[in-house]
């Protein structure tokens, strides 16, 4: 079939007046007289709907008159300018087919729906408007990532989902196993044996593909990683999945204000993409999820990031330690409270938080000068906090090794990790951008669970 | 630091000499006499090394002139011409700085090392030419799948990882959990208690986002899925691995027709992007991989895809018998020597296989009208054979649920499946494309395990 996509029509108007089209899509709304009728369809490709007006001339008119919302349809019409109206055209049409018909207990009626139950139904909300909008910019996101580290010649690097290794000792992994769970067989002293597992020994999903990356910066200079990662944790917050999206670029010869300016752009970059890409869909989160959010991320893109160190941060944030659940000073993890505090209230715009104790970071991080504190950088932005983190890696061996035994970590896990620091180590840097908080804070969705296709969280794994 | 990427340098040439410029890479060779010496540098952004005219007039250069393969400098100098030469220009050295040295037992030296032993340092084999090039172009095609589809306004949906269901009845899959094997928590009956697991019940890895994808199409009419998938399969193969990434479109309003023009300029749009962007690896590949390969993808993207039916095929099978392992009939499964012939000898050219006897296909293929033979392709290439998988779906509910019927599949499992057939079905279809045959296609590589950057297999989960 030659269709025409919704999306042309809109963005190529003046080609299409006058014209005949054909288009497929899935009916919003039909009402109509005794001799016309209007169908709202939407074809999926654009978030505006297309207005369809029909006649008694239609051989079917009466079917067509009693067609159900969410039916699909195929319609060819001529495209008719309808100047002073909200939409500058109509399609006038020519031939109605239904392609498929849509049962009386359809879900999604014309009314609107809560995204609690909007979520009981995940195969059917990406047929409203608000999930339209939500997964089409998560796409453009996604894209607009890509294009970003493609342009500037970055190496996509594939890190491994199955993991022999728990490299951030992030501790809550999901276990993979083929064994029969029915009957874990065992070794002679009664422990898991693993001999018989598909890999030979315990393995589980990947929490993060830094190490990994770490091991192609050394080699392209330049790599992002771009993949799913896990964390079994047993949180049931808005902002925590057990499945999520990571981005993880790592660059060569770079130190951590590389890696600031890096992330960015990066971000700068992504908001500039979809502003441009999804007009419409922004407009609508605007005034219908999260009222400011056009102006926000407008006035992201045009200043500058804000920088504190994290000694300076505490100095701010006691002073208003009576506002915060969870008191600070230094030393302290900051909490989400204390980051929209700083980037909400002292900044009023996105700010890296650089130079953290090195007891509340991972062991990777490149050790300050001042023995304290690593050169560490956290990016919070207002609505979310914390939205990426990366550091400058620890490039001196014996440092990193003094640093990985006073942890306690078992060296020959590391050895690949350290074989970098001994062939041409050179001085570099990365972070890791939670994908799902990227598409949260662009679109101002306030649910993790509503801006995944299908969420995994705790207890819940449908679909 | 402002440092220019090599890529740059080769690319915009005559902007740069005469220039200083400073440069960080990765020593492959240092070759000196008494007075002056030559490096050659790379810096992982280009696949053709720099070389670097350092001489004794640096303050540094018995430290330079000593200085090992593998390590890291940072050399500022002046980009010059360097005229009857094989390459045009080299840099003349005003300073080099050594960011880390290498040490002795580095085991890249300057000779052939064969793929086997680079497999067992995977962490280091990015640093080789064949292995740049390749993960350079995986790189490549990874993005000219997204742009192709982006730019035809095609959805990328993030099918899930984690799944609760065995859809395609694929069998072999990795089991997830969060519980201590050591304690499998049992029921009263003696089974395993998955209520204290993390999702509440039995999980395990995708093995395809098909169906969850298909719900996408029937509301953005075109998607496309590109992510993980996992075999638990005990074959050691060089074209299977446990973990691998694929690409997944879906488009509504389509049928198998369509579903075959989008996979043809799919590949023939990769072909061309990789050729056009990757002229140096892909000139590589063809020396020194697998002679003949340009001319080969350049014919695929010159040429139209051939078409035969199954039944077609197996006729013509059948008349060389002899020559194959597994004798042909009707009714049975192709094998890669099969697929091989056809592509390879048959049509010399890649090929689609259309309308396979239901028996050897997924449930959810589209029943032809003879009631025998479903509307599916397999693209076959010349040198792998399948690479491509598709069917038209069945969109028509009654059809699907007798269908399943048949297979005694759990009708409740797929209850929003058949949705999709209950509120506005379309005709739609889709494929899957095996990522890593795709790279293993365009470079010509020949072992799986050489194309992915930490390959998984069994027994085999190293980094």
């Amino acid at each position: 079939m030659e269709l025409v996509n919704v999306k042309e029509l809109f963005r190529k108007e003046s080609d299409y007046i006058g014209k005949e089209v054909t288009i497929g899509g899935w009916i919003r709304s039909n009402r109509d007289t005794k001799t016309f009728g209007f169908l709202v369809v939407n074809d999926g490709t654009f978030f505006e709907p297309l207005q369809v007006v029909y006649s008694d001339k239609l051989h079917n008119f009466s079917a067509i008159s009693k067609i159900s919302v969410g039916a699909a349809v195929i319609v060819t019409g001529v495209v008719t300018a309808t100047p002073n109206t909200k939409q500058n055209f109509e399609i006038q049409a020519i031939g109605i087919e239904v392609e498929g018909d849509s049962q009386i207990d359809y879900p999604l009626q014309k009314k609107r729906h809560s995204f609690e139950y909007l979520r009981t139904i995940s195969h059917l909300r990406p047929r409203t408007n608000t999930f339209q909008a939500v997964f089409r910019v998560r796409s453009m996101i996604a894209y607009a990532i890509h294009k970003f580290f493609q342009e500037r010649d970055f190496v996509y690097v594939h890190t491994p989902i199955i993991t022999g290794s728990d490299c951030e000792g992030a501790g809550e992994m999901f276990q993979v196993t083929t064994m029969d769970l029915n009957h874990i067989p065992k070794t002679e002293d009664n422990k898991v044996d693993f001999s018989d597992d598909f890999f030979n020994k315990p393995t589980s999903l990947t929490v993060s593909g830094q190490l990994n990356g770490e091991t192609f910066a050394m080699a392209f200079k330049n790599i992002y990683t771009f993949g799913p990662t896990f964390r079994a944790e047993n949180s049931n917050t808005t902002r925590h999945a057990a499945e999520f999206w990571m981005i993880e670029p790592e660059i060569a010869f770079a130190d951590l204000k590389d890696d600031m300016v890096l992330a960015e752009s990066m971000l700068k970059y992504v908001i500039n993409y979809v502003l441009e890409n999804a007009p419409e869909e922004m407009e609508f989160f605007n005034q219908f999820v999260d009222k400011g959010l056009i102006d926000r991320l407008k006035h992201v893109t045009s200043s500058a990031f804000g920088h504190v160190t994290y000694t300076q941060a505490i100095e701010i944030l006691e002073k208003h330690n009576d506002e915060f659940e969870y008191k600070v000073s230094w030393g302290c993890d900051l909490q989400t409270e204390h980051e929209r505090y700083l980037t909400e209230k002292e900044f009023g715009r996105p700010v890296f938080v650089t130079d953290y104790p090195k007891e509340i970071k991972a062991f990777y991080m490149k050790l300050n000068e001042d023995g304290k504190t690593v050169a560490a950088m956290d990016c919070l932005v207002p609505g979310i906090g914390e939205i990426i983190g990366g550091s400058q890696r620890e490039d001196d061996y014996d440092k990193l090794v003094s640093r990985m035994q006073e942890l306690d970590l078992n060296i020959k896990d590391y050895e690949f990790y350290l074989d970098l620091r001994k062939y041409g180590s050179a001085r570099h840097a990365g972070f890791g951008l939670g994908f799902e908080r990227c598409v949260m804070y662009l679109t101002g969705m306030g649910n993790i669970r509503d801006v995944i296709p299908f969420p995994r969280t705790v207890n819940n794994c449908e679909l």
